[in-house]
């Protein structure tokens, strides 16, 4: 069953997995309450625990030079590998906010920890919300204290609301996944980033399973994930300073996937398509998007490809040509020009939707009607071609809209 | 005499220039005609003459990929040191146009020559306009052939509309300049590029003198005033394919400018300043701009410095925020952390309109409604601060309004 969680053209369903009800991983449970940090009075703290002392995690943070304090906090005091807490906040992303904030991330770790007994090291914190304001550390640690005492199997409707900020809609998933060995179960909670909300930081991202992983096995799944999905995605080009991605393993399905088995290659490209879409969905949320697009650059090498996708990607000319649904080819190529400096004369060719509209860096012969209606849908895709083979690259990105330079010019902090 | 040329407080007036009376530099003539390129019927043909057979000229381009057709013709068919005819167009960037496109521009090179009687090496050719749509070569080459029947001294105004396309105001400049030797006239015609219309491609430059210059000056004070002014601006960060800028010297004047002597300096300092006003008045002419910026980023390495800027000045988020006037300095370093990455902790400081808003990567202690206020004039000044110094750079940038998105999402093809 294609179930509905895969909803778009790029992230199909793996035949072995299925929509499940929802509901977290065995071996997990959640929490979330309004502990006064967003000034909504929303649900705005979070509490993720693992109930198996023997967990496996992995975890990827965010590279911007002004990395967050619960960033901070997690790469030099928590065990990443071995992850069972997971303490969240949104309303505040306390970044920017100095050694003061670090010391706030600190206690909010050591809150969690106290609240559901494991040592610090086994908590990770993560924050979204407003930059470069104190967050209250004692309203988070009141929130925690109040989460840990509701705890159950199936919070994490709740969990995802407390790390979301504006999402316009939930970004979570509950999948079963037939393994050659066994069914395990993975749950994602989600939250977008940028173009969403001027200063509010953060693209979070939880995932469980219930199979056994080994430590380097999660590191390895996660890392080769996150490079196709959230690696993949533009929304406008701000790396963010809270950007937190985290796998626990619990291992209560008794499914254990070994290294370099059918299992493992089986539960990979669930975990792939679950962050796939996951990723789709946050560049689908920005704010006053209508269409989003998926460039695939051939050709080159490995840098090239890179640039001039992220050029197209990240070209408000291309985005704003991307809402109006115009096919304008002349501005990927420009864009593409600019990220290629000095290669010129450039044999370029472009296809939007599959029709041929430039080749050998000159116009097409295209029927302009049916490109048209093409670029009328609400997933486009451009093929790029440059010389030479063997590289080749994607990135989805997001529209540029009226709505975007409204939320983002009118709002004032 | 401070003239109303120089109408931001960024480029001040130097002492030794005053603004003239219109008309281009002694030993130049212009004229332009409407040859039926411009859909509107417009003015879009223009010629420019320099009088003098020994003329000394300099040019610099686009170092995009994707070259348009008239800029490969002049750096493979024109002699750049001594070019005495500029032919252009407006309506048609005679970009990505293939091979068929590089013939209409060298018969446009060739009907230039013929019409005034030059070697057709001795002739630029520029365009601006649509890019991918085939240039009718026939239609220039007979509006150039009634402009050189109209060649006059105060063409400039008609040339300068005859390469403007959705320019909301001419950028235009007529200085005179008083160097220790004597006094010379400096004219300049300029059009905008990028954020202005979709597919329109494109910022040209010419700028006449009839001072009398070694080739070797030319080129060294051309290089050094572009990389000061064209290169330090970033309307929407895409690089044109037909960027061109071209300065001639008629010597007309009887003012010999010596290597390394008082008259080179004053001559340079005349050119930086009316290079560097004309990219701001670029600037300026984002369309719905209502605020632009200056960014000017020290400490670190030349590296750094340059990244961190561009990183600000591109930044959607930063954009719109100067186009609410919201002095949101969290998307500042959000900006700066991502184009830093790896560089964590770094000890940042921020100041808006001279008002310290971050110090050491947290909030300072600041006066938000003097902030506010400051943030509503219509020029803006940024002021990054990284770790270490010796590295300083500057970058000017206008804002991103509705009226971007409105010209560039609904506008079709």
């Amino acid at each position: 069953m294609n179930g509905g969680f895969f909803a778009s053209r790029w992230v199909p369903c793996p035949p072995h997995v299925q929509d499940a009800d929802a509901g977290l991983a065995r071996g997990f449970r959640a929490a979330a309450v309004a502990a006064g940090i967003k000034p909504s009075g929303g649900i705005d703290v979070g509490l993720l625990v693992c109930d198996a002392p023997d967990v496996v995690s992995a975890a990827r943070f965010t590279r911007s030079g002004v990395l967050a304090a619960p960033v901070v906090v997690c790469q030099e005091h928590a065990q990443l590998g071995a992850l069972r807490v997971v303490a969240a906040n949104a309303g505040n992303a306390n970044a920017a906010t100095g050694e003061a904030g670090l010391e706030v991330a600190l206690a909010m770790q050591q809150a969690a920890a106290d609240a559901v007994d494991v040592e610090a090291d086994r908590v990770a914190v993560a924050s979204t919300g407003v930059i470069g304001v104190p967050l209250d550390g004692e309203l988070v640690a009141a929130g925690l204290a109040e989460a840990a005492g509701e705890l159950h199997s199936s919070g994490d409707e709740e969990f995802t609301e407390a790390i979301s900020t504006t999402d316009a809609f939930p970004k979570r998933a509950s999948l079963s996944v037939t393994l050659p060995s066994g069914t395990v179960r993975l749950s994602a909670q989600a939250k977008g980033a940028g173009m969403i909300q001027p200063n509010f930081a953060t693209m979070l991202c939880f995932v469980q399973t219930d199979a056994a992983l080994e430590r380097e096995t999660a590191e390895l799944l996660l890392s080769v994930c996150v490079k196709r999905s959230f690696d993949r995605i533009s929304v406008d080009g701000q790396l963010s300073t809270n950007d937190t991605v985290i796998l626990q393993c619990s291992g209560a399905s008794g499914v254990h996937v070994a290294p370099e088995s059918d299992d493992e290659l089986a539960l990979g490209e669930a975990l792939d398509a679950l962050l796939r879409m996951l990723a789709v969905m946050i560049v689908r949320d920005g704010e006053g998007s209508k269409r989003i697009g998926r460039v695939v650059v051939r050709g080159g090498d490995d840098e090239g490809v890179e640039r001039a996708a992220r050029a197209i990607a990240n070209s408000p000319l291309v985005k704003c040509a991307l809402h109006g649904a115009d096919p304008n080819w002349g501005r990927i190529a420009q864009a593409v020009g600019a990220a290629l400096p000095d290669s010129a004369p450039l044999s370029l060719v472009i296809a939007i939707e599959g029709i041929t509209v430039c080749s050998d860096g000159a116009a097409a012969d295209y029927d302009l009607a049916a490109l048209n209606a093409a670029a009328a849908g609400v997933e486009i895709e451009y093929v790029i071609g440059l010389p030479g083979d063997g590289a080749e690259t994607e990135v989805f990105f997001s529209d540029l809209s009226h709505e975007y330079v409204t939320i983002n010019a009118d709002y004032t902090t």
